[in-house]
């Protein structure tokens, strides 16, 4: 199913600025917390995010303007985050996604993909065929998966401090879902 | 159990830019879309928050500065948006969020709570007693949990855009949880 790209542009152009809004300068407790083992922090995300502007989303977009069916994306990294993060603040993070991703949309503008290029097809690892189309229209949604994951990581710091509001609270009863 | 409330109101404040960025100026799959019958899009989204800055945190808290526990709390509307998005485009509404935010925000800061303060009592008429720390901290946890649904509504939209890496977003496994 195809999609509207300027749509999908228009949101992706504005995750920075709605995840710098939330975290710049925020004190620890909503940066640097998680939801316990093994799951990850603000600045954590902000680095996976950092990590797809780098590899997947535009770079798996070339792939299949330059190559169609004919290679297999490389897998994404799902560890990527770790060495993006390494001795760097929220502020220098949240900085070079934005920097990232404003340079990603610049380059996918000057492609001017006509509908036909929407159909083209490319080879993921583990999904298999994949049209372009569909590809433009997970980056956004990636961007939604993680921003719905950071709401929940910030309203776990309060889990205990909202007392038997928490019943209320449905943010407090997910319990996250498979590759967040 | 008590909580920071310079952190409190650290993200408080950042809501209404958060929710600025993502939704300013947005098409309208972005800002009028919803998940299906009896769901809310982005603007009832607002509306609601406009809502509760009305009439819930800080009335809430001014009844427990002046009544304790003698006073109940009036119940919070839940279709108080339907009157607060009429005739309002998502700008007027994400203005009038902003403002009626910071207005709170500078009255709650004027009243320089105490930890005795926090340790306060007020009577909620679903869930009896509560203490203000717990209301305060819920305030903010309340805006994760419609952020979390925002996110959830934005990424329906692109349900079947995304084709089979739709079992890969973790938002789009996310069915909602009570009181969102």
């Amino acid at each position: 199913m195809a999609h509207n790209l300027d749509e999908s542009l228009s949101l992706l152009a504005r995750t920075p600025a709605a995840l710098d809004a939330l975290l710049r300068d925020q004190p620890e407790i909503w940066t640097l917390r998680n939801e316990g083992p093994n799951t990850w922090n603000a600045a954590e995300i902000v680095g996976h995010l950092i990590s797809g502007e780098r590899t997947d989303w535009v770079p798996r977009a070339r792939m299949i303007m330059q190559f169609g069916e004919s290679k297999t994306f490389e897998p994404f990294d799902m560890k990527g985050h770790v060495r993006e993060v390494e001795g760097k603040s929220i502020n220098q993070l949240l900085d070079e996604f934005a920097q990232l991703r404003t340079n990603n949309l610049v380059e996918l503008r000057a492609w001017k993909l006509q509908p036909a290029d929407l159909e083209r097809r490319g080879v993921h690892p583990s999904l298999g065929t994949v049209t372009m189309s569909q590809l433009l229209a997970t980056w956004p949604a990636h961007d939604m998966t993680h921003l719905h994951q950071l709401s929940r990581v910030l309203a776990h710091q309060y889990r205990e401090a909202v007392g038997s509001w928490s019943e209320y609270m449905g943010v407090l009863q997910c319990s996250g879902h498979s590759s967040e």
